[in-house]
């Protein structure tokens, strides 16, 4: 394998730029060349490529977001756009492409293999940590990072006015960055997608702190949670507990980007190595991943629709630890 | 004057630790006993004071939050309620109170003093930089780079996404936040409650740099924007730009927490300082504030009532920066 | 088991308050008595200990260093000094102790447990991760993440002044905080104290950027790599490279300190559970680990004595990603 | 004036891109043609100019040294070395020019205009806060803040163990950065070069604290004290108090990276928007500073030569806060 191309798409995370960087640079130390295609599928489509070299890379390790920029591609879900795709890569004698992202990027490296027999691999970019296939993903470290600092701050508030705080982080699907940020932050519950909390259940884990006199509270609720959004859930609280203080903070976007924490820099670079060995060791339509601290090469397909089940394991640790 | 008592009051603000830090030792330096009130007005009405020693505010500097704690009282707002806060300051023969909070705190103060001859001074803290009587309040720093930080973690995903983001900032009736942020975090406009911006206004900034094919742009709103918040200005710019990618961000209460500043901890300290030597010379219903770098006294009901008017040369500044 | 004890001994970790809790609640929850002692083995032999609640340890999980402090003691090697700490817990009816550190304290805690049969089980806290019998240890995660942090700093002056920078970071006798730094930092190489690196493979790593004109460079150095300390080596290398413009800095103390990651507190709150949970079980004379995210137990003697080889794949990776 | 260049010179300072940002785009808006100078004099005097776009310093406003580097230029110092520099941009028809940069930057500045007339405005740029016309320079604001954040991590150790540390800050010939540490810090004492502190002295305010049980202690030493280094004044304490478990950390160039403070962003832009404004004004070979909050113009010799005081308040200041 000569030359090799690579696209970052999805959601942003922190880390993909390290991965990036590791992709180029190992393609590179493998005497390969690369290209970076800005955009996504949509500038593979048009054709966005350009020649990367080591300083290309140069100074990114410690940067959110992507620089190769990343975009949504209507015009790749069809199969005119795939074949353009794959015509772009043929045209340049590109035999392998690595695409940085999440379940999204890799159903279309999927089709991408699968219709032109394009030689993909996956490396799992998104702060979910909802991918099968790998222990962890490149921005969730990060990401639960990033939610902890900000409810270490929100709970000086909390502990100066004796308030409930209803704390709303990323997680439409999975319930991993709640759990860990809710053991991570001291909070007396965690509300995750993939298990049933009621509103009573709610007033009971507090009421347990109030009996204690414990006077501030947080809940940490995945975007996802059953009962709805944090805002939602705390109306809900609020009237049958009106005497209550509660205040609601949705994190948002700020959990996209950040400088990537150290375990994701090391997890990005690690994986964008494996990318590019997997390829050249003629793999093709897997992901790479980590699990248990080994390099694993998972079906796309498999990555994309297996499960990943969460730890309850995590749940019943809150329980323990806001005694 | 050989008592003196402190309390917090209205909103937490990152500082209040720090303040609270040198009104205790500077009282203690100059030989008097100093009283910590728990819970603000409703601690002191109930009676909830304790004689605090150096040690009790050791490692105190860098925390957010107060460990006295704040509440709002309804009982203080009844002439009643003063009566019996002003009993418990006489009969422990306190002579002096330092209240540390906005103008709500201020505004309890100054009954205090005028019911009942509490001789009170003020250090202005809240983050929101609205109190006339003093350049910065203790916080407003701290809330700047907080809000700042997650602005720079924004624009990560905003440059990734090639998004606009409107990120709404504190400020209900203040603009300063929102307009410090906006210049710090290379933002194309600042919407502030002291001027009137249009919709038109907001997409002939975007659409100037859209010419120039920026592709990312950040808009800062405060919350008491003419426009309403950062959700319903979104949503005004969407109806007229439905092809543009646009997100919206509320920082929320994160910017009334964290460790306080290298600034708000030099400038908590300072105006604690001079809060207790101004009871010493004999100061009362005054707020200690610093103006251009000098410690200053300005009577409460200025300092409650003062215009304290946004400087419009950084609305210029925003429109330089962002060509 | 009706009373446990708890302690932290030798250098402090970020996490260890983190641990601590765990340990408190999850005795607690288990309907224990917990005590903690006040620094270390000294206090245990002071009988300085005292009965703790939930509201005990509330709000540390986010704070670095150990609330009941540290401290070495020379009483304790002595039998007399053992036999009187073994006293202090026999005479309260303590019948299991938890400690929080590194090999010198559980050495001190295996000898209490072969010559008074205390069961102890203890809970790794050291920032060098240099302990067998578990992947990561308490305060590991925040020392690399402390590094890096520091690094990205010092790369700005790097590359805005095309200098060579070498940074010592701690591990006198391991590279784990060297290496992962060097990784995350993007540094040109990374010396540790496991292998033999002279200063021509020095220089000849640098000669490679130099050639392809990347004008600024970083070398981490363990503060046990086999040719000295930052200094040393960067005197050496500017011997034979004079033209050179080479900086030093040592990262030291505060590499020790902060508030813990993520990862770290949930490792050191699971730590924390599994250490109390293996008291209930009967377990006695182990350290609780976490090896490929299960938890173990592994015999003191062992976690002192075993090898916990460096994985050199990661200097292999160095070398890839400085390319 | 049609034509502008700016350099950054001398030690890089967070807030100089944010400077450098404000400068081309301030430019641009006026309607002129601006050029950035690589490296400093050397790249003046090399004819490394190159024609800056307003995407030119797109996303750098957060990024800590300079794009444009910095250099010290040994032929700069010549009179022929300034000869080729002035006709450099005589050649491009470049009028006027702005220099980013501390005492050395100015002091060359100064020789350009006195020998060949070239129009220059500086704008001050270094993290110690030493130059004359101004409060505050670009970068201090940050270096303290960095400095303290390091010092947070330190005290969480001291107070671990009970230890007492000394910190030694950036600081040759000035106290700023020392003693703002120290009192943010919560500091024993600071040792700063404008004043004599004694061994003596140390070991006095030391002391008072230990009579207080007071067990951990802090003092912070500018690089400049009259006692010496850190490490020597830690030795020189040892000596007479043996007991004492003492330890020196030195915080280096960390002090000089980082992304820049609110404070030094919004510094840094109105610095350089001033500088531009005030070549359009007519005015030569002066630094823009701010005073008392409002823009001024001092002469070049006397932001130089000028004596700016420590003021000396906060010396006491230290001393009440650490009663």
């Amino acid at each position: 394998m000569k030359k090799i191309a690579v696209l970052t798409s999805g959601g942003d995370a922190p880390g993909m730029n390290a991965c990036l960087r590791a992709v180029v640079r190992c393609g590179l130390y493998h005497g390969m060349e690369v290209y970076g295609v800005k955009r996504g599928y949509d500038g593979l489509i048009r054709g966005d490529l350009y020649k990367m070299k080591s300083y290309s890379v140069s100074n990114i390790i410690q940067q959110g977001g992507t620089i190769l920029k990343s975009a949504r591609s209507v015009e790749f879900r069809t199969k005119e756009g795939r074949t353009k795709a794959a015509e772009q890569l043929r045209d340049r004698g590109i035999e392998g492409l690595v695409v940085i992202g999440g379940d999204g990027t890799f159903t279309g490296a999927n089709l991408l293999y699968n219709e032109h027999g394009i030689k993909v691999v996956g490396a799992p970019g998104t702060i979910d940590n909802d991918l099968y296939g790998t222990d962890y993903t490149i921005g969730y470290d990060t990401a639960v990072n990033t939610a902890l600092d900000a409810i270490d701050k929100v709970r000086d508030t909390a502990n100066s006015h004796d308030r409930i705080f209803f704390i709303e982080v990323m997680g439409r699907d999975s319930g991993y960055i709640a759990i860990e940020t809710a053991i991570g932050g001291g909070a007396e519950m965690a509300m995750v997608p993939e298990t049933q909390t009621t509103i009573e259940d709610v007033i009971n884990a507090l009421q347990s702190g109030w009996d204690k006199e414990k006077s501030a509270s947080i809940v940490i609720t995945a975007e996802g949670s059953s009962e709805g959004s944090a805002l939602e859930i705390a109306n809900k609280v609020k009237a049958r507990c009106p005497e209550k203080d509660i205040k609601v903070t949705t994190l948002g976007h700020i959990q996209r980007g950040g400088s990537p924490s150290a375990a994701d820099r090391i997890l990005a670079s690690r994986m964008g190595i494996a990318a590019v060995e997997g390829l050249i060791e003629g793999r093709s339509n897997v992901m790479a991943g980590i699990i248990k601290d080994e390099v694993t090469y998972t079906k796309l397909e498999e990555a994309i629709n297996g499960e990943k089940p969460l730890n309850t394991d995590l749940l019943k640790m809150v329980k323990i630890l806001s005694i």
